[in-house]
């Protein structure tokens, strides 16, 4: 059994671990980069990437046939060849297979085995959870998740989306827009409903205009196949059917079955616990200098951009210029049109449970920007603050290009800015951003008023 | 002669002094609101908002007819009597005719005499100034302002655009989308003259690709009326010829000629200076207590979005909130389509003066929302740090949505935060600011490289 002896070893090569190969490549270490599956992970092929094409296209009034071919130019036509040989040119050597840990500094995939001599970096990602529908195992090719929604090259007449969350309203919108009868289910009252409360309020109002049946509140308790397609029971008694559903639903992390209990790690609900410096905690709560992770696995944020940055951190450590990774202001965005920009804290009680917060908040519709483009619905922003020392913790907007011009609010969590400093900013007339400058003051407002 | 006394006597109903009429009447102060033209200025109804409207329409490919509808509906048809009623409903008393400086304290307007007991608030804005082209005056109804640009009911089929400035630039785009042929003049070497090389670059590339004939580094010496069109002579020895020649040169602020050299104040071509509580500094040097100016009258920076911050530092002043305007972050927007945000410093020699700038750049071509959406032209992102702090002074931005995303560089300029900072702040995945990123980046390579 061929052994290889490498700096860093990096155990899946998506959006975090790639970069993380490169860059220790870069920096003159040996590495070997391990994949199961596509070299790029899951976002250039079947997430982030082709759902940004398909909404654009439909964004841009593109029937099917060319919105797809849009989507899949965008993603390379699922081919990582061209990614592949990127890692190879950075110099870190691509190792294709399952790997799992063997012993302490040892990987195998299947009959090779790494060895590592500084580090091992985890950067295995998530998989789709499946909801408990009864029936869900017996759909065949009528079920799918965003991997076959962004794959096939035939369009469903009808297409019933399980999950409001930000994978379900962009697939839903997109399929909507091309010309699909769109059903969605959620099971929470609203949707993105891990945001506030207007956050859903307005994308469902959204939807709803672009003809999809949004029903929020519902429960799906069992679904089955007749004829070529499926009808999905709700707990109200009522159904919706399609040719297809697709689970839009959670994601869990994949750090179990990796051999991590071998390095003293023990993955939490297939997380694998991290420290400000991607250092995998064991069950010690020690961190280990040896063993980092970064992406999804870690639980932190599960977005493509949280799992770059990891990899700047894993990188900045192992070439001796280590910081402390800060996720205060990562942001949360969903590119439905209307888009949303949600970053740090939100009103729910989780967030306000150390301390009291203000928020402050402004209807788009109030905007010169909205007067002159009339956009139905308008949207919404809100601004969050800590009382005792006026600081920007979080924000929430949802309306047109929010998802570029919420950065500005981001930044404001990240450094740590006053809400007064915000409302001293000037914004460009007429753009979208002007609605901060109100809702700045509004908070100000209320920071200077009565705590609730 | 009546005469009225009151508190504050704003002299102007523009984007600055409607706002601070509404903002200390809304404090209990008695305010008399001067306006010699339409209540709200320019903006509303010949400036911004129609010409953002007529942006909007021509970019979502509407034709003419319904375009026009849109500006002029965005333009309340150019009907001031629902902003009047605005300020009347505020408590401000609206005094319509041209204002004068009669005396300490005194401004006459036609038959009436206005007593101010506080303070006088000059908003006069500015005008258009005509470049020195010979047989401009000669041109009667085939020279045309912004303003009969933006009223216009007409469709030019050929229009000459002199200027190629922001307005220029927008106005150019509009009507050249709308199927009007458009040939734009501008004497420096490039579009946006002050704003970064690349900018007006990038900007002339997509004008061209609109149709547009771009003549830059062109000197137009004269031009003469042929039939019921015009035809504009260059340095050159060409020319080029149109239905209307649009002027779309600089403004000049409106200082002159109000009298108020009575109360000491003596305006610089036209500009009434101001310290940072917009107070206005006499011809000793002194700030006067009882006057102040806001908006293009006071020549800080000829924006809508700058009137309405002096307007909010004078109604602090003089409601007992005083604060100091803070200019560093005023940004400075082309809402050309891709667009332009721009802000603080640029690398011109006159910002490089006092200091030493690094600076840092990214084409948006490398940015993965690029690749989505392969815009032509792709667009580009530069930012300048000061080498002695690394605190971020300026950056420039143009592409798509950079109107939007552009606001977080502002934020940052306007914060005083650094290029560490900065690069270490995470951005979404796949959003148009992920170029912020790699810019931040090679802006500290830059800084942490020698001094050029």
């Amino acid at each position: 059994m061929p052994t290889d002896e490498y700096d860093v070893v990096v155990l899946g090569a998506g959006s975090g671990g790639q970069p993380v190969a490169e860059g220790l490549a870069g920096a003159d270490q040996t590495v070997a980069l391990v994949e199961e599956h596509r070299v790029g992970g899951e976002c250039p092929y079947v997430a982030c990437i082709p759902s940004k094409a398909l909404l654009v296209a439909a964004g841009h009034g593109l029937g099917w046939t060319e919105a797809v071919q849009r989507r899949d130019r965008a993603a390379e036509h699922r081919d990582d060849s061209g990614t592949a040989e990127g890692v190879s040119g950075a110099g870190a050597a691509l190792v294709r297979g399952r790997g799992r840990v063997t012993g302490p500094g040892e990987l195998t995939v299947g009959d090779r085995r790494l060895h590592w001599s500084r580090a091992l970096v985890v950067a295995t990602g998530s998989s789709p959870t499946r909801p408990p529908v009864a029936g869900l195992d017996d759909l065949g090719d009528a079920l799918w998740t965003s991997d076959q929604a962004l794959s096939t090259h035939e369009q469903p007449q009808r297409l019933v989306v399980l999950g409001g969350g930000a994978v379900g309203c962009e697939l839903g919108q997109a399929f909507a827009r091309l010309g699909t009868t769109v059903a969605l289910v959620e099971v929470a009252p609203r949707l993105l409903a891990a945001e506030q409360p207007f956050v859903g309020e307005v994308v469902a109002a959204a939807l709803s205009r672009d003809g999809v049946d949004v029903r929020t509140g519902a429960t799906a308790t069992s679904v089955r196949r007749v004829g070529a397609g499926v009808v999905l029971a709700l707990d109200d008694g009522s159904s919706v059917s399609g040719d297809r559903l697709l689970l839009a639903g959670g994601r869990a992390p994949r750090g179990a079955g990796l051999g991590l209990e071998r390095l003293q790690v023990e993955p939490d609900d297939g997380a694998v616990r991290v420290d400000a410096r991607c250092r995998a905690v064991d069950r010690s709560g020690r961190s280990r200098r040896d063993v980092f992770a970064v992406g999804d696995v870690t639980g932190v944020a599960p977005f493509t951009h949280t799992a770059s940055y990891q990899a700047e951190i894993v990188v900045a450590e192992l070439t001796g210029r280590g910081r402390d990774a800060d996720y205060r202001a990562v942001p949360r965005v969903v590119y439905t049109d209307p888009s949303v920009f949600a970053v740090g804290a939100t009103s729910a009680p989780a967030d306000r449970a150390d301390e009291a917060l203000a928020v402050g908040g402004m209807d788009l519709e109030g905007t010169a920007r909205a007067f002159i483009e009339q956009p139905d619905p308008p949207g919404r922003l809100e601004v969050l603050a800590r009382r005792r020392d006026r600081v920007v913790v979080g924000a929430a907007a949802v309306g047109p290009a929010a998802e570029s011009w919420g950065g500005e609010l981001a930044l404001a969590v990240r450094a740590g800015l006053t809400a007064d400093l915000l409302a001293d900013h000037v914004h460009p007339h007429p753009g979208w951003s002007e609605a901060v400058h109100p809702a700045a003051l509004d908070l100000i407002r209320e920071l200077d008023g009565d705590g609730r």
